[in-house]
């Protein structure tokens, strides 16, 4: 395997030059865009969908034939490890992902063990290898995880929450459980990124969705200590090529040094952050992801556009800038949009360097 | 009117030295009572009960009859502003608030005005009249609003959101629109508390709940500002007492010296930030309020006595802290552990002065 013919991406996490700053959309392949509605439907669901590697193809290529994407993504769901641990994950319509059988009590965390990915996972692997072949080294591939301690949200409350009162309980009253868990999700992450990195994903992001619910503390420990973890043993390089990471708390500002502390080549940034106070901060340690906020794209194309431009600004001039998003894109964003964002980052951006 | 006998709040917040840590908790007469579920029903709703100025001082009373609280806060709900402009709140049993007649068009923007808060909001202003009676001048009572911005998003809204996908598409693609209803609530919130102020309200706070759903130059422009001018119009003393603010931007950490230096006594936390970092990023510039998890409330005695001695801890030595959660207690909450709470913080920073 050799680089990919637009390997911006793979530069800029890398912070080497780029002769434009790359972009792509947290979660592009996704309901905005009427095709993978149609491809969704056609699937019967959301999990058939995910579990459907030549469906995972189609969809995850979808928004590049729209779009001047940098990057594909593996069509996924973050889920798919406590799924794969037996915990039986479904989805209810208009409600998010559920588990059948969430951690309630110590016997079933004593259970719990880290399932093997080949056997359990294969269905990510199969599809990982196709979008590879499909894209002909097009724009690279990325491949991702939940965190550790986003995984046990879902895996001990049973589906989300708006105040985590189940882990959170456990988290002040029984820390051993939990890190007990955590330690478990850490290895199943490690196998499940490495196995996808061997099948073909040429960087790999780790979504700590829910670390920004946590006290300063409880993050450091609960959250963070696992991501460190996670990043130590993850490849580097595969196949002679490197394979850069990139982690992302959302909510995690504050907490910026310290996440590019921990070894990982980029962080993932929400729009609460100045990218340039940002960037003061971590110096030369880290690229950067992100971090305009999705309702932009509720607006106008010369709204749009004056926005990705203070973007494009705030990180100012210089390698190590991957443009995104601050978040997934809304289902309820103009396809179009999408356009008019990639459009402007790819020609601000050349034109201001 | 003189100082109340226990005036640890009010010195507290003015950086004066007190003999321990006060502490009150946000949301402290609600839902875990079940002496407040019992007059709310007999109230017949929520509104119901925060119109009529009798059953607030009833349900404002209710946890200082239970627990050592240093500080009484007037009963109400921050959407009473927009109520009193005519917007119709409402409420459907756990949904949250909702407006009947949402700003969603520029000639609804256009007919917004300040309401005359002693026509429209006096039940808010006898309420504050009647609880003061009732304390005798045992604690002080704090008085509150929405902030501008927070205002807003529920009335462009007309409820809560997940993505507040109405105003940020006003906010980007008509942002002077916005700022005409901010400029009106600005105005009627300094009317607002100033109002409760002469009415009997010793301390004042203002909860800008969604500030922190904004991207970083947007909170500076349409949140903070607003918040800079509220401040700047309030009284700060009234009848030869001083009168003390609070601001708390919940997920407002990123901004600690940018809200620290509008003016105000005091900044509050949510438990996303370190009160050490915290203090040296604000120097003595303003008290801080905060910040144990409310999750924390749902374990055990022995872990919410250690969290609150981490969080005093943390806070360290000095005049200036105000103990608080990071935001409103939990209707899960089991009421013993709020006196666990209390007492931890009188106990445990009583011995360490």
């Amino acid at each position: 395997m050799s680089a990919p013919k637009n390997d911006t991406l793979l530069r800029a996490l890398l912070r080497q030059p780029t002769p434009y700053t790359p972009v792509w959309v947290m979660r592009q392949a996704g309901r905005y865009l009427p095709e993978y509605n149609a491809t969704r439907k056609r699937a019967g669901s959301f999990l058939a969908l995910a579990k459907n590697p030549d469906l995972a193809t189609e969809v995850t290529l979808q928004p590049l034939a729209r779009f001047n994407l940098d990057a594909a993504i593996l069509f996924s769901d973050i889920l798919t490890v406590p799924d794969a641990m037996g915990l039986g994950l479904y989805f209810v319509e208009g409600e998010g992902p559920k588990f059948e059988r969430p951690l309630r009590d110590e016997a079933a965390i004593r259970q719990l063990v880290v399932p093997e990915i080949n056997a359990s996972l294969g269905y990510v692997l199969d599809a990982v290898k196709q979008i590879r072949q499909a894209l002909a080294n097009k724009v690279p591939l990325i491949g991702f995880s939940g965190s550790p301690y986003t995984l046990a949200c879902y895996m001990i409350e049973g589906s989300g929450s708006a105040d985590f009162r189940t882990i959170k309980s456990m988290l002040y009253a029984r820390p051993d459980l939990l890190h007990h868990v955590l330690d478990i999700n850490t290895r199943a992450v490690i196998a499940y990124l490495n196995a996808q990195i061997e099948a073909g994903a040429q960087a790999v992001m780790v979504f700590d969705t829910w670390g920004g619910s946590l006290a300063d503390a409880a993050y450091r420990e609960f959250s963070l200590d696992y991501l460190r973890r996670v990043i130590a043993g993850l490849h580097r390089e595969w196949n002679g090529q490197p394979v850069p990471n990139i982690v992302f708390t959302k909510g995690g500002g504050l907490w910026l040094e310290d996440i590019a502390a921990i070894g990982c080549n980029a962080v993932g940034l929400d729009w609460t952050v100045n990218l340039s106070a940002a960037r003061q901060r971590v110096g030369s340690q880290v690229a950067l992801q992100g971090n305009l906020d999705p309702a932009v794209l509720f607006s106008t194309p010369a709204a749009i556009t004056a926005q990705v431009d203070a973007v494009l600004r705030q990180y100012g001039q210089g390698p190590g800038h991957v443009f995104n998003l601050g978040h997934g894109i809304s289902q309820f964003t103009p396809p179009e949009h999408v356009g008019v964002l990639v459009d402007a980052v790819h020609h601000l951006s050349r034109t201001s360097r």
